[in-house]
């Protein structure tokens, strides 16, 4: 499991890299208008990274709460913050998102390797 | 648009009513944990509410954005805290969120009457 | 509340006949299919309306759910069975569902007055 | 029905209003790149409306439906093309947009009286 | 191909042991929730893992898929009733669930050797 | 990455063909519909090919999205429609389509290679 999030984050970079280069000038738009909604407003940048987390999770997409969990990890969200905004998700999408929050705890897992 | 809330909130509390006195044990111990939820934790109230708005919005469900709408307004959320959820929800989610975003700002107008 | 499955029966009649008067040899022969998946085979006629109903369920179609209730109630099916089916749909799907689930039991509560 | 067209695109532009002005420049930009997505590029606009139409169908948002079945008579689309592209949605999406589909016939209905 | 039942089995019980640990009290009142909404109850436990399979097909969640379909074959559900509860998934939810019907089939093919 | 749409096929014809021996007449009807819906009509089958791609995208499904892009690139479609295809999908759908992108482009790159 070590390295699934410097994996993760390597094969975003590059692939991220491919599609601005083969996307039109509306793509290079919504990557940078997505880049600015998570940044501090009336919300902190946590509260954001947490609000883009249930949205990714209830919409079911791996790589997006991958992405997220990785934010919160960084602006200082806790293990305990994470797992109430993944039974929100839970609550709201139901057990069809259990796949996706058990791979999100091997995530968490190697985000937080002092708490285990 | 008057009384669109208290419309809402009348005919929740009915059909809620049917719902769990035709609904089963698991669905009476469904709803207690959907309360549950969004009581504080390691969260704060307003924050759990703004990640149930987020989750309904992209997973476009009226009824449950209005029901998040009014309970954020009732923590104590603001109208520009909502507007920062609704756009994380419609990057996440697209423009087909659009249409719901439209019905929110009705719900909005009511929930904040002196801020127009 | 009263009439509104015959109203339902009416609009759906209706609204087919323009349908498949607008619709294309591609548009006639999915409905045909439709028809036929839910007939009759290893599974009983019952079982494949709930399995019907289950999937309208999570993915919260109000028609198609007030479709399989109807169906169901005319090949024998009990509100009690109906209600263990809802609450598949409810774990599976999560409480985005309960607004569906709200409106399935006023049709249930139609479906099989002398039940209340 | 008469008047399903007017009256959608009253209430599309009075709640635009109301949604831009509770809206952050993230939405503004968002409603933006929305608009010039459906420009003629490489495609022609009657092309990027169908696709609209396909994605909206497939995600079964009838004013999303509504919106690109206007635009599609707009830009000189027909009756016989719209139903291909509904056919497509109905097979990529199931009869769970049969509904959608049943309602889109109503406005193409009202686009294109002559033709009944 | 052989051995991706058993995996399956290893990683799940695993992964779920991870995600109860680090879960809240509602994650872990979910899990018994959705536990015992299979148990037979006015429905037998087969009707209630065919309506799981037929909500996760349209949901379109290969892990989800995969538990039902070894919880079918467990309660003495036979391939022909499979291949009928996949049909009702197929028609409801379109040809965007027939990867999904692809990968069901290996795992089908595993389950239910002396079949082929 | 070489060889990615020769596995994709290859992997596609050997499940398709247990999924037919295991299928019922309704699965066997469906797969003869889907292929019918986008043969060449009113609209030609570029056209439709990228009406599935644009579903696909929203619909979130890699499989749907690699058959749909091999088609366009068959049926002559260039690499610049098919950008304009995905911006579509990404404004419709919102971000949460953007690994399903950033994958599509890893295909297109090997479908066009002398694009690069």
């Amino acid at each position: 499991m070590a390295g699934r999030v410097e994996a993760f984050r390597n094969q975003r970079t590059s692939l991220n890299k491919a599609t601005l280069e083969g996307g039109t000038l509306v793509t290079k738009r919504f990557f940078n208008l997505d880049t600015r909604c998570y940044e501090a407003g009336v919300l902190d940048a946590k509260t954001k990274q947490m609000l883009g987390l249930a949205a990714s999770l209830v919409l079911r997409c791996d790589d997006c709460i991958t992405y997220h969990l990785i934010r919160i990890a960084e602006v200082g969200g806790t293990k305990e913050e994470i797992a109430e905004v993944l039974d929100i998700g839970l609550i709201v999408g139901g057990s069809i998102t259990i796949p996706h929050i058990r791979r999100a705890h091997e995530v968490i897992a190697e985000l937080f390797p002092g708490d285990e």
